[in-house]
C-alpha cells in the first residue's frame, strides 16, 4: 500500500519509462567546503609485514579504518547523504558513471545535500592488511591460512548486474550504458570481504560517521544493503535514514523489529527482478522484512521500479541511462521523509 | 647555480622558515567541472579469480588501469597538474591533511589549475589480480608463486618519511602534524608494486593521461618520483613540466639525456637528507642527474629547501605544516616555467 502511495506522489517525476528527462548544462558548482578523512581503524602488529628487504618484516600496521570523501555546497542544506558502494567496487561507483555522465555524489550535492563517498574497510583507500599472504610466503604458516579474496569476472558479474541473463546477451530495453562497459569492468576491485568479522567493521564506521556528520541519510547498495539496517541495530544515533538500493539482503523478518521503529527507510528494487534466480528470493525477503517492520512501528516502504511504470533498471541503477531521474525520486522521497535531527 | 636563482626569485615568499604563513578562512570554491575515470587497463582471463561459491573462478577482469579524480575550476585557467603518490599510499597523500588542513589538491585548483589525482595502477581505487593467490590456495600453483605484497609499518616507515633517525624520537624543528600521526598511518594501504613490469603500467597511464589533458605538469613523489621522466621517455606529448618531490630515484645522469632536452624540470627536496643514509644518495643522485640534463640542452633544476632557508621538511611535506608554503613556491614555479601548450 506504502508502494502505492509513493507511486502516486512520484507520477509528476515519473513521466516517462522510455528516456531519461533531458539534463542541461548544469554549469558551475559552489561548494561551501570538501575534503577527505578516515573513520575507524585499529594497529594490528605482525612480523609478517613484508618479504623485501627494503621493508621490514615486523612492525605495527593500521587496519579496518574506512576513507571518505565529502563536498558540502553553500547555501541551504538538505540532509546530509552517505553513499555505501557494493560489492567488488569501491566509492567510484558513485561517481562520473562509465559514459562520463554525472554521479550521484556531484548531483546530490548540486541538489543541497552535504555528501559523503566511502570505500569499505579493506577496499579502495582503506587498507587491508597483506600478513596471512606474506605468512605463507614465508612458510610460516600453511596455504590454507591464504586469504579468501576474489574478483568478479565479467561474465560472471554480468548476470548479477542483471545485465543480461547470460554473457553478452542483454535484457530487453536494458538501462544500462552498455556500450561503455569496459569502462565499467575497470571499477572492480579484488573483495576480501570474506575474511572479515560479522559486522563488517565498516558497520560501527558507518555509526561513527553518522554521529560525525549528526545526521545523515545512510544509502547502501548491493552487498552492503544491510549495512545501515546493522548500523541502526548498534546505535541510532544520526541517523536520518536507510535507502537501501538493491540490496543483497534485508534484516530476517523474523528478527526483532525494534532496531527500525520509526526509522525512514526505503528499499528500492530495479527491472528483471522475478526473471533472476539470484535476485528474486532478495526482493521476496526484502518485502516480509518491510511487513514485519511496519507491523513493529516501522515507516519502511518498498519500491520496485516498473511497480510505478519506470522499466528496464539494472542492478547498477545509478549508472543506468536515468540515473538522475532515479536520484530524483530518491531526492524526494528523502526530502519527504528523513528526520532532519535524528 | 639554478638554485641560487631559484633562491633569488623565491625570498619573497621563504619569509620565514619558522612558521606557515597564516592562511585565512577561503571561502566557497567555484568549479567548472569534476569527476573520475580511468586511464588503461587490460583484459586477464583466469580460473582462479574465486575460491567462494557464490563468485565464479573462470572469466575475465580488467586490471592495469589508472583510477584518476579531477576538478577544473572556473576562470581563468593555469597549467593543468596531476598528483602522481609515493609508495604504499594513494591519492588520498595530496588531501586533506591528517591534521585536517586544506591538501594540495583542492589548493592547486583554488589557484586555477585543473587538478587530477591519481591512484596508481594495483593501488587504491586503481584494482589488482588476485588470482596467483587463489591459484596457490586452491592447490594450482606452489606457494612461490604468491605475490609480492607488502606494508611499510608504522616504526620502519618513520626513518622513510624522514619524522625521525628512530621511532618515535623526531628529528629537532621537524615540521610533520605528528601529533595528528595515527591519521596519517591510515592512509598506508599495502603495495603490490614489486609485481609488476618495468616501466610500472602507471607510467604509460600518466601518458596516456597528459595525451588526454593536452598539456599538465606531472608531480611525483618518492616511488613515483621517476614515473614522470619514465613518461617523458616515452613521449613528450602532453608534459607540460615535471615536478619530482622527493624522488626514489632520478634518472641515471649516464643514461641519454635527450628525452629531457628542454623539459622544465624541477627536483624537490625537504630538510635532513645528509643525515639519512636512504636519502642522501638519492639526492647526490638526482644532483647529478640535473647536471648531466643540463650539459645536454635541459632545463632542471634542483631545490633544497633548507638551502633556501626553509627548514625542518620531512619527505611528506605536502602535508607538513608549512605545506601551502611549499604549494606556493611549486605554483611560482610552474607560472614561470611549465610550457604552456606542449
Amino acid at each position: 500500500m506504502r508502494t502505492v502511495l509513493l507511486a502516486a506522489s512520484l507520477c509528476s517525476i515519473a513521466v516517462s519509462a522510455l528516456a531519461q528527462t533531458a539534463r542541461p548544462d548544469p554549469g558551475p558548482l559552489t561548494i561551501a567546503r570538501q575534503g577527505s578523512f578516515f573513520i575507524g581503524g585499529r594497529d594490528v602488529k605482525s612480523d609478517t609485514l613484508s618479504t623485501l628487504p627494503a621493508y621490514a618484516a615486523s612492525g605495527t600496521i593500521t587496519v579496518d579504518q574506512m576513507y571518505v570523501r565529502y563536498q558540502v555546497p553553500v547555501g541551504e542544506l538538505g540532509v546530509p547523504i552517505t553513499l555505501i558502494h557494493g560489492c567488488c567496487l569501491t566509492g567510484k561507483t558513485w561517481e562520473t558513471t562509465p559514459d562520463g555522465r554525472m554521479g550521484w555524489d556531484e548531483y546530490f550535492v548540486r541538489h543541497g545535500h552535504p555528501t559523503y563517498v566511502i570505500d569499505q574497510v579493506w577496499r579502495g583507500r582503506s587498507a587491508g592488511d597483506p600478513s596471512a599472504i606474506n605468512a605463507v610466503r614465508s612458510g610460516k604458516e600453511p596455504v590454507d591460512k591464504l586469504p579468501t579474496v576474489f574478483s568478479a569476472g565479467h561474465e560472471s558479474a554480468w548476470a548479477i548486474f542483471r545485465f543480461g541473463k547470460e554473457y553478452p546477451q542483454t535484457m530487453p530495453g536494458m538501462r544500462y550504458p552498455i556500450s561503455a562497459q569496459v569502462e565499467f569492468w575497470k571499477q572492480m576491485v579484488p573483495d576480501s570481504l570474506a575474511n572479515l568479522p560479522t559486522p563488517n567493521p565498516t558497520v560501527p564506521a558507518l555509526s561513527e560517521l553518522a554521529q560525525k556528520i549528526d545526521g545523515t541519510v545512510l544509502m547502501s547498495h548491493s552487498q552492503s544493503g544491510i549495512y545501515p539496517f546493522q548500523t541502526a541495530a548498534l546505535s541510532r544515533k544520526g541517523i536520518a535514514g536507510v535507502v537501501s538500493i538493491e540490496p543483497g539482503a534485508c534484516p530476517a523478518p523474523t528478527e526483532d523489529m525494534k532496531p527500525y521503529a520509526g526509522l525512514p527507510i526505503l528499499v528500492l528494487f530495479g527491472d528483471y527482478v522475478d526473471e533472476f534466480p539470484r535476485w528474486a528470493p532478495r526482493l521476496a525477503n526484502c518485502r516480509a522484512f518491510i511487513a514485519a517492520a511496519n507491523a513493529a512501528g516501522g515507516k519502511a516502504e518498498l519500491l520496485v521500479l516498473p511497480e510505478i511504470g519506470i522499466k528496464g533498471n539494472t542492478h547498477m541503477l545509478m549508472q543506468d541511462n536515468n540515473s538522475l531521474d532515479i536520484a530524483d525520486i530518491l531526492l524526494d522521497w528523502i526530502g519527504k521523509h528523513a528526520i532532519a535531527a535524528p
